[in-house]
């Protein structure tokens, strides 16, 4: 290229304030890396909780998909058209989540921001948890966007039932919006979603809930987190799920009454605006789901080797939580140990998580390890014999 | 399900609210519809410009990638691990693209959230073209998000180089960033991208180009609309693109300096705390970037089928466009003619798209057509019979 910079040119700055931020990211341990994955043999950091992302029903489904309708779906699905594959999903979501209706977006991110802002009413407060997924957090900060300057977040302390009826409380008459996960992403704990459920319906909130990583994990026939606590289907309540989790695949859902999925199809951005997930990528999440719907063996080898896991670690002094699902946190005793660690894992080839601060809601740093049934017994116990040789 | 509704209950309320809501759109001529594409004969909707989503070597590379990674990604990059197509497909676009570095997105509308909320410094003025797509107007939105209270966006007047120069003008030394697309999405019109450019240039601005509708279809082996105004490599320049589009794929990317990656990798969010774009969705875009590259005769029998197109339309007193590439605007007389019509040619199994206001920016209703070179010159021909025999 023949572009000439001039010394202290503002394009230049911005270069080198670029190369000042990353290097003060390195000294605060805070460089991130992709890795190349082909010499993982034990994945204990993906979120295929099921193994279906591998299975051969799905990957059938897929790839005759692929045939039958091209790669992409080269538009949006208002304007080129919906597939069959696309309705069939959104009714078998709807019907196992317990909703009267469902729409599939092309990922969980967008499926949360479309969530929050159509469930943000005018002047809303939305109250949430205090470790709520990034998508949910970037999700509020858009709700009060242009025109929805009265929508208003507060952050409430995690887990905490009490503290979400105090600030609902604080601000009464107002229409209100209380967002939680089920399942936590990081640690891997279950919301208290039948007292959150309690306080916000007594107060005339609606709420939301991400269950993400308790789809296909939790509940009648893995329908989730919100089924488990009994509230399929309650009044005034929203699903969002990813397909991206135990189904394998990839794409984003949110699932609750008619009158919301009418509302998201007429105005809602990250549906309207955005190129529709795959088709073959929807083909795999529906056999899937299929599977997934069938599988409470899966679902009962998953928890036994959860709780086998956490007994092990246990056993060897480690701090571990209580998994309500297939996400386990174990405590590290700082961030560099912590990187140290799953680095070492890394070069022993197996692949687990590695949370520090400031991606730690607490500022404490620890691995976060995901079962998945689809590795067999024997792999996942050598992993963690790895994991406990590298132990800082 | 057993829940009890009582009459004026809040949540009630919220599902009245909702169905008057519906019931206003419905009036005002604002519901849409997602239709099946399984009666459509003939797709003057998508954007699929060259055909490649159904090109045999796209299937094959997408299918082969299904069975060496599975279906999904199953996390994150950072936490999952990258695959070899992820490396080579973002190797591939940055040299496409004459940049030091590209990175991949699960979709256009997260790459322009990312791309946008990374370059916008504290601070910044944000000038935002009028015919901006909603994800560059939502990523205005998340730039000042908490903690970016400074960051502010003024709308330009569209396609207006000395409206962007006063509006810079009127800001000095404040760090800014010009955002364009460089074909736009609904009239398929051209940005200045020179003026533009040298305009930023000089005010010491960063300007950001969406290339999504140019990508394959302009620009020396379809590099897209900053590699055809001479400005691919450009300093202070950074492009995004979906690979949903020409490349008949999914997803996004985000290509700059060497600089601007390590920050998107490091604290990127719509990077880190998304699941990656699914490996064979990535091999597919892969061989089609490959066939888009070497697609000159594509790309000439796309803009000669534009130019007969609009030769046709307007020898028949239609008022069109004057397209850039694959997108022609028809004007129609009003919201319900363009409605009408655009169902009309559904029925007949043409699918077109069809934008009313809101959705317009200029308050006119007009038919979008597009121009896929993958459909028989005769199955064209006679899509464009049907759209002129159904003119209101
Ligand atoms: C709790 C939670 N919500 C939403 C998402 C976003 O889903 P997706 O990766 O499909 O965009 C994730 C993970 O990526 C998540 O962990
Ligand atoms: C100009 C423009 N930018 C971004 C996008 C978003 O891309 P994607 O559909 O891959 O999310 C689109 C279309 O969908 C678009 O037209």
């Amino acid at each position: 290229m023949s572009y000439k910079f001039a010394e202290g040119e503002p394009i230049v700055e911005w270069l080198e304030a670029l190369d000042e931020e990353a290097a003060a990211r390195l000294a605060a341990g805070l460089r991130r890396e992709t890795h190349p994955r082909d010499s993982v043999s034990a994945d204990l950091a993906g979120n295929d909780y099921l193994g279906l992302s591998r299975h051969p029903a799905v990957l059938a489904a897929a790839a005759a998909a692929l045939h039958t309708y091209g790669l992409g779906a080269t538009g949006s699905r208002l304007v080129r058209g919906s597939t069959d594959v696309h309705r069939e999903l959104e009714e078998s979501l709807a019907g196992l989540l317990g909703c009267a209706a469902s729409l599939v977006y092309s990922s969980g991110y967008l499926a949360n921001l479309g969530a929050v802002r159509a469930l943000a009413r005018p002047g809303a407060l939305i109250v949430s948890d205090a470790h709520n997924h990034a998508s949910i957090v970037d999700a509020c900060r858009l709700a009060r966007g242009a025109g929805r300057e009265g929508v208003e977040t507060v952050v409430a302390p995690h887990a905490d039932p009490a503290a979400v009826a105090a600030i609902l409380a604080a601000h009464p008459g107002r229409p209100a919006l209380v967002v939680t996960e089920s399942i936590f992403s990081v640690d891997g704990d279950l919301a208290p979603l039948p007292e959150l459920y309690e306080i916000a319906r007594s107060h005339g909130a609606l709420m939301l809930v991400d269950d993400a990583h308790a789809l296909g994990v939790l509940g009648p026939r893995g329908a989730g987190g919100a089924a488990a606590a009994g509230l399929a289907g309650a009044p005034g309540l929203v699903v969002t799920a990813t397909l991206s989790k135990s189904l394998g695949a990839a794409g984003g859902v949110i699932a609750g009454p008619e009158q919301l999925h009418r509302q998201l199809v007429d105005t809602g951005r990250t549906f309207i605006f955005d190129t529709a997930l795959p088709p073959a990528v929807a083909a795999g999440a529906l056999a899937a789901l299929r599977l997934l719907a069938e599988g409470d063996d899966l679902r009962a080898g998953l928890h036994a080797r959860a709780a086998r896991a956490v007994d092990r670690l246990r056993g060897e002094g480690l701090e571990v939580s209580t998994p309500a699902g297939g996400v386990i946190s174990v405590a590290a005793p700082g961030p560099d140990e912590a990187l140290a660690w799953a680095t070492a894992c890394r070069d022993r080839g197996v692949a687990v998580g590695c949370f520090r601060p400031p991606s730690t809601p607490d500022g404490r740093s620890r691995l976060r390890l995901t079962v998945n049934v689809g590795i067999p017994a024997d792999a996942f116990d050598e992993a963690l014999d790895v994991i406990l040789k590298e132990r800082p």
